[in-house]
């Protein structure tokens, strides 16, 4: 019987982790997840999610692991560790590769999330057929990754690719990055239901569902936020395309699903803004990967890539 | 004796066409530049280049030319051609690399100007120890070159780089470009003029020059518009940084010519402005290039990086 390489992909989320173990051909063999807050210390997590990696391994016949790839906020690839994440409770500088290399005795590799879902992309979703692109991530913020020549894009520090961070307004929305403007305060779960209040005068809590659902329904204030989310990213879109002339946008994550809600006026601006060098010649996309799958396929594409 | 091979690096440009031949360690052997505007035919253009450079290449003992880089607008790598450039008379698509080809018998190559200075500064200026980097020139525009992990970025269509063209400003200053609020038409020569004139109400033609001779006369206008340019000019390089996470920007042109006037304010707001995971690891430098050798440097090294 022929044996069988996998490559466990593991997400390193604020909520949650989600982790799988994925063949060559893309294929998630076996999958499982758990809450990441039950874990103050790194390294518990890590020999937990070693434990349950290795248990699947060893049930799935002639199956054998040759690689960990993991996809976090702040993941660097370079150094291979999770660097001061606001949004994750371990503090400072975290060795996640070494730790998840030492737990599983196979060659370990890190990068953020965006990073690894534009990976994903590449290998086995939207982006297939692309050298040159960009994946945005929509969720509670705005990630991105730039593909350049077939390459992902790292940049000296392993820090390229924060398009979320891309000051779009002087003086503007409050961000978690502690400066004023930023393009994931507006273009973002968050950054539209932010827009909503504005519109509506509403100050209770809010989530960008509920935005969505008002909106399907015809509410003229949540249909006017949508439209405006779209303008500022259908802009910030054109303008990206004048850095690295890629041949697709690709729009991954939550906010997403809102459809031609969203997609609608993006691309509307996105054309209007685009520079005549590029018109026409860019297409944008969404995601054609399962959600729940994604993350998973991204950072085991990360050890795949250079099989 | 020994065999010298040079390279041709011929920049075109809307008034004049400079040309040189540089060998491997950048040094310029012999140099010419002639009009632009006295052909009205590409062709004439290219066999009267073809002829004085042949003419160079015998009455240097030994040398033989190895290929032709050429450095102009609109200049794209992959077709070879110049595409549908505002500023120059030729119209349409002009088959640059192929022409020179058949005149000089060599491999010739063509990209934009400033992708060609981008190449120039790694070969044999201040790039040089960097693999990622972003070439910004501040002439009549603002052109751009991004080097991505030691390689330029040309995209999937050969356009990437046109930072001039991200757009800064709702509704802002008309561009050259047919859209409205271009980093270019407030962070250039003209854009400096501009932005005097506003701040002035003097509607009188006027140089970049001019602007800076008043300033280091103490002019209060003048020393403000440098400031508001350098305010543009050092937040549109912070937003870039979150693109490619490069190790240096450099900048390079006539306007850098008027030193701490622009770089004062530029590094001022670009540092306020930059994310803190880039805080304190990118350099602002200025080119170290003679400029006038500079475009025949860089038009070189499009042939020279990969010998």
């Amino acid at each position: 019987m022929q044996q069988q390489a996998l490559v466990a992909g593991i997400d390193i989320g604020g909520t949650n982790v989600a982790l799988g173990l994925v063949n060559k051909q893309g294929e998630i063999i076996w999958k499982d997840s758990f809450s990441t807050k039950q874990f103050d210390d790194f390294t518990l997590l890590v020999s937990h999610a070693a434990k349950v990696i290795k248990t699947a391994v060893q049930q799935i016949s002639s199956a054998y692991l040759i690689g960990c790839g993991i996809g976090a906020p702040n993941g660097n690839y370079y150094s291979g560790s999770i660097e001061y994440a606001p949004n994750l409770v371990w503090k400072g500088i975290v060795p996640v590769a070494a730790l998840f290399k030492q737990a599983l005795q196979v060659n370990s590799i890190v990068t953020n999330d965006a990073n690894a879902a534009a990976l994903g992309e590449k290998l086995y979703g939207a982006a297939k057929p692309f050298n040159d692109f960009i994946l945005i991530t929509l969720g509670t913020g705005l990630g991105s990754g730039l593909v350049v020549h077939g390459q992902l894009v790292y940049g000296h520090d392993g820090f390229a690719g924060e398009l979320g961070h891309v000051i779009v307004e002087n003086e503007g929305r409050a961000c978690g990055c502690g400066r004023k403007g930023c393009l994931e305060t507006y273009c973002s779960a968050t950054g539209i239901v932010k827009t909503y209040q504005e519109l509506s005068g509403e100050e209770s809590s809010l989530t960008a569902r509920k935005v969505y659902q008002l909106a399907s329904l015809g509410n003229e204030l949540a249909l006017q936020a949508f439209e405006l989310t779209g303008k500022r990213l259908g802009l910030a879109l054109a303008n990206a395309v004048a850095y690295t002339s890629p041949e697709a946008i690709i729009l991954f994550g939550g906010l997403v699903r809102a459809g031609d809600l969203l997609m609608k006026p993006t691309e509307k601006y996105f054309e209007a803004n685009l520079h005549n060098l590029y018109r026409g010649k860019v297409k944008l996309l969404t995601s054609t990967l399962n959600e729940s799958d994604a993350a998973i396929l991204g950072a085991a594409s990360l050890v795949w890539q250079n099989e």
